[in-house]
């Protein structure tokens, strides 16, 4: 404990006078400084790392927010911002020496808008929750984690989230317009605007997964799209992942871009199908799941073109949902992939990298390499259509070596991705888990400048400090460690 | 001449000194230093600001883009860089004590990718081009401003430029995966890539729109968009500016995304329909252009709803395109409005200030008693899907105090703009031309945020100085200036 933020400086805080001061703003009941009470907020989804902060505020208005920052930015203490913390990549882990900000309280959804199709929420509104909001009016919130039922849309700007549809409707940044918050200082700051463009530097795409280090999020307005008359999924099944995954390729290149476009491997169903029972064949190797949504004859056209390219790229067999309700079923099946990955091991570790499509079917074959290398089984869950790979390492954190082991699967997971022309993180961030192999995926140089950016909207270094830019000092350490290894 | 940029620290450059350095990278014929051969560079699109820079250059390979910044670098010349020079802010106006680094000899299209849909090309193809070389396998680059014959893809980057077709297909920040370029000091870099995010700040998005302030770009990845089966345009007239602008609000309110929704003014239409001979009504106050575009369904569909709309927000009569000629000359007389606009008046500023969608009428009013004020004719031109206002203000620089005038009219309108909860610019940049209204938009700390932002790419300060980012004191002295006039 209080050694996971190497990359962090040291900070000297004295938690009774910070408890003291904080209690001058908040009433009691939003302020917590006992370990018990501290230990809910020790970790985020990425359980492997954890701290105890000195203290939790958990405000309700800006007035608050600004307050405590002003206050912090003053002692100099350390503030780590959070909303469901469904965060798989530890961004927001408490800092051992600072305050953990809670926007727990920020769920109001202020305003949803049918004409302009925007919806005004606080940061602690579930993703879920905005659709549901703006569905009386045919439309919804597109983005859609797997985690939507509790992750919140102060959490996916931080970090940019994605979902099964965004290769047809975009990431968080592609539907987000405007953003305002606090500075550490505790500025105000809008980031964007309800315009298509702005004067000055583009800072709203800056801030959308910039991991909670620019700036306090206290308010989205997020841009709404109208639901598609209908959606069909086609289940297509194959005998080899290599298939599979060449089939992912074979669609784009026919000019489709499926609503989505998504891939799992024979254990990633074996795990799903007890627990959600989709209906997925448990034979095959892998199979897709690649919608079509539109008007009737939209998608009635498209499903007919993405069963020729699926038969064609050598599908064993393929199923269309009949129905809506079909169609739901085969969906929760790939949404419920983690939680039902987490009931067959006792730990695991979710992996983000991103690759170009055409190099899907080599990742897999390496994995399964990389499997036996290290002794661990590993399920494998895509976003194909994007290139955006999980694979859930899975280990048990009680057999001595097997985290290590695990850790290094996925830095091999990693590095290959950015061999393979990809990135280390496709949307889950990079917080404490990456950190390392950002000095992999970037140079001194551009490291140093993400670091003056950091700078420029907070000088002091106090928000959220220690994740995502690794330190000179790191860098230098693992170009050390490869070159002797090479 | 030369006191053009007084936002710009001074450099003591030795022009001979400069040419001798650069003659030993390029070949003669590739460097200019006589004001004879500057003078073809003195100005972009905004023909009423004009620099002659101490030299120009003008090179074909990376290498030697490389080689003349690290020069630059050393000897501390500020650098200029610049495309086809059809930007309308000055933001490619040269700097009368630097160098004006040409890439127009980057020209080349590297590789059309109709499987990706993406196309890789030099900064310095025009825009047109690339849909040309994407016409073969039914793709085009959606973005697609009036100046697209002329204007290059490294400016539309460098701009964020937009076009007729934004308000559906995005403006080049949603049309751009990738950038590659130099520093000022020279260091290669990568903005961005194939995959739908990465790690990291995200820096494309910051690229887009920097008016050649953080980097020297190279080479550019555009996304390529199906060709759509049938696109058709209504044209909407109508007996008052005030209808026609609530009519777009009203378009969208009923739940359309046209593929292009754009005004005209009378006006605009007079100078026009000589010049193109697009077959507008010259009675009308004011034309509206909705486009649709899919297959032939969608499009039957949408026209109907559109017309539904337009009929009951009181256009006095519709006329829907018969067929493609007629579709391209339609969009032909909206296309050349600025040149056409430029046949009737010695003199034209262009503003380009954004607007709620649904205060457009207002802005109309008020430009109008503007027009009466400043004893000078506007005709508006604008992408009112979007709210990009495009007045043109027609003077003529050889009747004294006619600038000053036009450049009051062009502030008032843009000061306005802001007021009414839009922004200064939609697409056409800050350049020099609106440095004094970023301190109506920006605090002084938004501003300091953007200055450190493009320290941490150009320390030394060298790239574009003076541009898009006004100094501290033109923003003291604009409040004082304004606090005197409240």
């Amino acid at each position: 404990m209080g050694d996971r933020l190497p990359d962090s400086p040291d900070f000297a805080v004295d938690q009774a006078a910070l408890l003291a001061a904080l209690g001058r703003i908040l009433p009691p009941g939003r302020v917590y400084g006992e370990p018990e009470d501290l230990r809910p907020y020790e970790c985020d989804g990425l359980t492997a790392y954890r701290n105890l902060p000195l203290a939790v505020a958990l405000p309700e208005t800006e007035a608050e927010v600004q307050a405590i920052l002003q206050l912090c930015h003053r002692l100099q203490v350390p503030v780590v911002p959070r909303g469901a913390a469904t965060g798989l990549s530890g961004g927001a882990m408490p800092h051992h020496q600072g305050l953990l900000l809670s926007l727990a309280k920020f769920k109001k959804i202020l305003k949803v808008d049918p004409v302009a199709r925007t919806a005004l929420v606080q940061p602690g509104v579930r993703n879920l929750a905005v659709s549901e909001a703006a569905a009386p009016y045919n439309l919804y919130y597109a983005p859609d984690p797997s985690s939507q039922i509790a992750c919140t849309i102060g959490g996916n700007v931080s970090e940019n989230s994605g979902g099964v549809h965004c290769l047809k409707y975009g990431l968080t940044v592609h539907n987000v317009l405007q953003v305002r918050g606090y500075t550490m200082a505790g500025e105000p700051v809008t980031f964007g605007s309800a315009a298509l463009d702005a004067p000055g530097f583009d800072l709203l795409a800056l801030l959308n997964g910039s991991e909670g280090m620019l700036a306090v999020i206290t308010e989205v307005l997020v841009k709404l799209t109208p639901k598609p008359q209908v959606a069909k999924v086609v289940l297509a099944y194959f005998d080899s992942v290599t298939k599979a995954g060449n089939a992912v390729a074979e669609v784009i290149a026919a000019g489709i871009i499926p609503a989505g476009l998504e891939m799992m491997d024979k254990p990633a169903t074996h795990a799903v199908e007890p627990y959600v029972k989709a209906g997925y064949d448990l034979d095959a190797e892998a199979v897709l799941l690649c919608e079509s949504d539109g008007t009737p004859e939209e998608v009635e056209e498209e499903i007919a073109a993405m069963r020729a390219v699926l038969e064609k790229s050598g599908a064993t067999s393929l199923r269309v949902s009949a129905n809506e309700a079909e169609r739901l079923r085969f969906w929760a099946g790939r949404k419920a992939a983690f939680p039902a990955v987490g009931r067959i091991t006792p730990d695991y570790l979710c992996m983000d990298g991103t690759i170009p499509r055409k190099r899907v079917a080599e990742m897999l074959t390496a994995i399964a390499a990389m499997e036996k290398k290290y002794g661990l089984r590993c399920a494998n869950v895509f976003h194909a259509g994007d290139g955006n790979l999980h694979p859930l390492i899975m280990y048990d954190a009680n057999q001595p070596g097997e985290l290590e082991r695990a850790t290094a699967f996925g830095a091999e997971i990693l590095e290959l991705s950015v061999a393979l022309g990809g990135s280390i993180t496709g949307e889950h961030g990079v917080g404490v888990e990456k950190i390392t192999q950002m000095c992999a995926q970037f140079t001194p140089e551009e490291l140093a400048r993400f670091e003056g950016i950091k700078q420029s909207f907070d000088p002091a270094g106090l928000l959220n400090p220690g994740k995502a830019i690794p330190t000179p000092a790191r860098c230098r350490e693992y170009r050390q460690t490869r070159g002797e290894q090479a």
